[in-house]
């Protein structure tokens, strides 16, 4: 291959821009040309695609979001958008492309790779809910902002011995909440890989108060659950006393410089990315699986390892479904003072 | 005077723990012994105080929220209240308080003050809302904070050009949306202190976007004009088609390690509190004005430069109330690319 | 005046970009054009000359250095070079010049006054020893980073009952030292502008670990008083018995995102340069003096405020130089656990 | 076993506290007691050993260092002084202890072995340089603290076109280098794992400057190979003609508030070293590989996975030294703009 492309997509996610980076420079390296898409998919189909140099991501490795921006954009699930990006691909004389994203952007990796486009999938998402890896490109970054915004949280709470019910992102998948629930010193973490029952929430933010001298009492919700409004209510309806507060981290968590983690594993995985493709491989998704690369066919049957199968009506199946790990919902339990 | 106190009392704020440690360690050091008082005035009336010594406040001069916890106490507010308060000091042998926290902590302090009880205020709130000082302790750290999850939140903004309206903590004031915003870089201020026609934000809103080539917009919101949520409905009412999201910042600007402005500010008002009372001045309130400390008489008449008169009827009349730079608020237009 | 031009000069500080900006969008917003010269004073004299529209500074606010790169330029003190660099500004018909930086920097405007060139100063160093301001750029960030480089050395420091001497930059002015020193809760705080006992350092460093129950010591040093390794020895020859380290913060401080107090000081002192040029008003430092902007001649006679004159001689008389707070060298003495 | 005992040994590193936290919690939880020990294996032969409880680790998860303090204790390599910590041991009735540290530590732990009492070993220290582990407490912490440094010391280097040399610690080991270097976007890493050749680096350094528009360049060096002082001299005799500094980035790297890895992590392993005292296990080191825990005997031959044997003489061999990735060294290289 001599000319390949990059792009973002989906949700932005700290360490994008630090893979786009590995990318060029490798890219170039090896001898390739590079092109940069704009807006994912939707700038694929637009043609809104052009040159870098290594010069061009000189400034981009410390920081947050993605300068090649991203979208999402529906269109592309249809065979005629597709056709459209892989011909404008062609137009531009590139021979792969390097997809940078969560689950859509592996959808529209897939397809690619279903009409004989070779593309190659970088996980890309602070939920950390893709298969295929065990992190995404974020997830360090954004389980680092959390913790720093509940520890402060935690001076508030310790002051005037309150309750504190503080939402993270995620998804459906409870990783955010329990990396930074155990991090930041968490009284419950509540996710929704496990079932809870409302009555013994409130009971131990009693017992807490009453009888193990607890002075403020902190719990962990991942989105994925409800929002933290609402499980505030349930708690009241169940009977806590405590002075009670709901808040959402919000969107902090999907900005800011990335981690070193999340910058080393970027630079990793798109130096990686560009040697599959060199070799002529696409229809891959590189993970990190027990601190080393490893890549997954993005499509295939399951026996195959392949991220996603095509149930006969053309419907995806997702093989191997992202889980948390529930033995550290366990630990916290362990070494909560409750 | 031989013996003093400390207490801290209404909305914790970064950098009470650094004013305690100044007045414990300057009492020590000019031969006082001092008390701590847990809970502020509701401790103040449980007698819940203990004597502090040199080494109690070692660690805690770079951590958020206060080690001595805080409570509103409405109860102080009767006659009743505030004479079994003092009739408590008086128990311990203690002859002056000094008070850090806001407005209700102020009233406190008055009333003291009134049944001739020498106490002397620091400002200790993040929302730069008390009269008589230029600067309340918190406020630094809190701009920081608020500064740093709007940088966060421009990165994703950019990056899916996104319009956020992201509310700010400050109350009735608009001081942490200021100075936050300009730092951040905001497209748009909205403060309590200034009127504004929502066309007009949809208006510049539209015109960065076709006009400017703005690939994001951010509106910082004080919470005092209202919440997010209800701005960008009515944003979405007058016509905004933008990709808007709403997010508040929430809880995490109360807490935190204290900036080191807020630390010298802390230490500086916190001995020179024990100065006065050694000098056995109290009904006084510390405040930074110009660069110096000044002190304010806490009850008087407007004239005096009291902060606070009571009026025939018994109720509080606040005689320069806060006011907030509205220069700040044309500095940012002037600067703002639109 | 229609065209105008901003530089950097001296040596870097987080701010100067936020002040670059605010220079760009000010001037857009009155109606005028605005170029950027790179490399300060060497960059004037090469032509390297260019526009500078809204857009091109969107992205800088929060980034430490200056994207208008710095250089030292001794050739800019002969009458030669401030001539070519004159001819150079009118060659690209600029009318106006804001210089963003420390002492050299503000010689160099002073030239171009005295050539009848409009020059206006902004002081940009992270030294806060720039005469005609209470604050310059760079200071409140680099106070910032420093504490947090002390916080984490005390750490180590009480862990292993240690004694640390670290040095901080500050050139000739112990402002950073002090600052930094009581934000952190230095035990001593050295620095040029009092004498001190180097038999006095050591006797409170023996008698924190041997009466007071400090398990740790920290001693602040201003590089203007000497280097850390050098003092480390004199306390060991003065009979120091403690577990000793010398650190020197060293280049960390000059860089990084800039404080919100810094970008907000920063983005008013660009705005308020362009004002002056606008008003044909030249030969000019921008000053934050008791939180209101002010303006000082650079050159003149002392009566007349201005920062420098010319002895007869030719040598430059610096009229009010810069004094650290004593004050605060005071306070710190007073709240110290000695 | 009914009681154990902790303690932290050797340098202190970010996370000591929060496994301490969680021994004890575990403890607790599992109807054990436990006992902290001051100072390490000082501490222990001294008897300065105190009961803890759930709350006393209350506020300790997020502060650097360590509270049960450390220190170097040469003496317990003695037979004499092994036999009088036991006894100390012993006389309060402690079955088991928890040993948290480096290498030496790793040695005393042995020794316990040796003489049958259980000890459990948890890898902390920030220089990741334990055999039995992927990763050591406190290395993610100081990785972090490195690379935001040598992000503010690119800003300098950036608007000075200045050359860098940047030295942080590892000891022998090149990790923190490697990982910290990688996610700072350093040009040239230099480790004690590989040869170098210094007419290489500044052919680098030059080939940047002259034919790649790079306008900065930045080295990072173990502290293993050499004092940055000393390569940059050897670099100018070699021939470099940039304007080139070095600077240490110290003891900065030692403190902190641990990041979330490193509290997950530690919270992890501590659990974990009760589990295994529970079970009656001693001579085992804790660690973590492949995102699994694992324990090490700590004494024992090679083929049993022993970390140490001793040799005839009595020496001590380290079976598996620690080894870098130099993967990662040829990765910086693939991306590198060079």
């Amino acid at each position: 291959m001599k000319r390949i492309a990059v792009l973002t997509s989906g949700g932005d996610a700290p360490g994008m821009n630090a893979a786009v980076r590995a990318v060029v420079r490798k890219a170039i390296k090896e001898g390739m040309e590079v092109f940069g898409i704009n807006r994912g998919y939707a700038g694929m189909v637009d043609g809104d695609i052009f040159p870098l140099d290594a010069q061009s991501v000189s400034n981009i490795l410390s920081r947050g979001g993605t300068f090649l921006q991203s979208a999402r954009y529906p269109e592309f699930a249809t065979l005629e958008g597709q056709l459209a990006g892989i011909e404008q691909l062609k137009k531009h004389g590139i021979e792969g492309v390097v997809v940078i994203g969560g689950d859509g952007s592996y959808h529209g990796a897939m397809r690619l790779t279903e009409h004989g486009f070779p593309a190659v999938g970088i996980p890309g998402t602070i939920d950390n809910d893709i298969a295929g890896t065990d992190y995404t490109l974020g997830f360090d970054t954004a389980v680092n902002t959390a913790m720093e915004a509940l520890d402060k949280i935690r001076d508030t709470s310790y002051s005037h011995k309150r309750t504190f019910v503080v939402e993270v992102m995620g998804r459906n998948a409870g990783d955010i909440a329990l990396w930074a629930g155990i991090a930041a010193g968490a009284d419950q973490i509540i996710i929704p890989e496990e079932e809870y029952d409302i009555n013994d929430v409130v009971a131990k933010v009693k017992d807490g108060y009453e009888n193990k001298g607890k002075e403020r009492h902190l719990i962990v919700l991942a989105e994925g659950v409800m929002h933290a409004e609402k499980f505030a209510e349930l708690m009241k309806e169940a009977g806590d006393t405590s002075d009670l507060r709901a808040t959402n981290l919000g969107h902090i968590l999907r900005g800011g410089a990335p981690s070193p983690r999340d910058r080393v594993l970027a630079s990793w995985m798109g130096a990686h990315a560009v040697e599959l493709l060199q070799q002529g491989r696409g229809g891959l998704a590189v993970g990190i699986h027990n601190e080393e690369l490893v890549e997954s066919p993005i499509l295939g049957t399951k026996e195959e390892g392949a991220l996603f199968s095509l149930a006969e009506d053309g419907s995806i199946i997702v093989n191997m479904p992202h889980k948390a790990r529930l033995d550290f919902a366990q630990l916290n339990r362990d070494i909560a003072h409750l």
